[in-house]
């Protein structure tokens, strides 16, 4: 469970609306023990989806990020869910040097142009995987 | 934006639980105009995913539905969501006689075995998408 997590290249992470109304989008992350880092995969930090996420952890504290795969043959389908609190952690900050460095290796794109603006922090406190 | 959801074979449903925390599942689905039907992807209507699926959209009934296209050239990312109210319709009904009839007709899986169970229709209000 925790292995196809870690190397998946895309989740999907869902958060809360102030409004109580849900929101995903599909991000790139990283999996470090309990602790998952994502930035923004479209690379555009000031744009409204960005910062529409940032202000419902900020609001909602909570995140739940979903990893998944999907092929013709039901019989080989599976998905790693990850559940916890969430918080934004901005350049400058230790954490987000962190994060930063952790998606640099994870991923050459961010290692040759790392990702600006903020990023998110997960404290997963659940696991849950099917089948 | 639409002929890239219609076409896209699994989507991610996002709805929010009692207690105001994000959930998200992949799901199948089919999209006629305004109109999303989805069913279970695990084919399992009785486990526990499932029946939190369908408590999330009656305790609050929203739901937020992605469509995304991940690969390694981050110039050709993109992904489409459909933001609209979410409800369940059970086996018997009219609305339920349709959803198992268009899953049917897109997916040979539900045709050869019609979704059992109930499912979440979702009337979309929202279209976006990226880039």
């Amino acid at each position: 469970m925790r292995a196809r997590a870690a190397a998946a290249r895309v989740a999907h992470l869902a958060t809360t609306w102030a409004t109580g109304g849900p929101h995903v989008v599909p991000c790139c992350f990283v999996v470090e023990g309990d602790r998952l880092y994502t930035a923004v995969a479209d690379l555009k930090p000031k744009s409204t989806t960005v910062l529409r996420r940032l202000g419902n952890v900020a609001a909602h504290p909570r995140a739940a990020v979903l990893v998944d795969h999907y092929e013709e043959d039901w019989g080989a389908l599976w998905w790693v869910r990850m559940d916890g609190a969430a918080r934004v952690v901005t350049p400058g900050s230790r954490e987000h040097v962190t994060a930063v460095e952790l998606l640099g290796a994870k991923y050459v794109q961010y290692g040759r142009r790392p990702p600006p603006g903020p990023a998110i922090v997960v404290d997963i406190d659940t696991w849950r995987a099917w089948p």
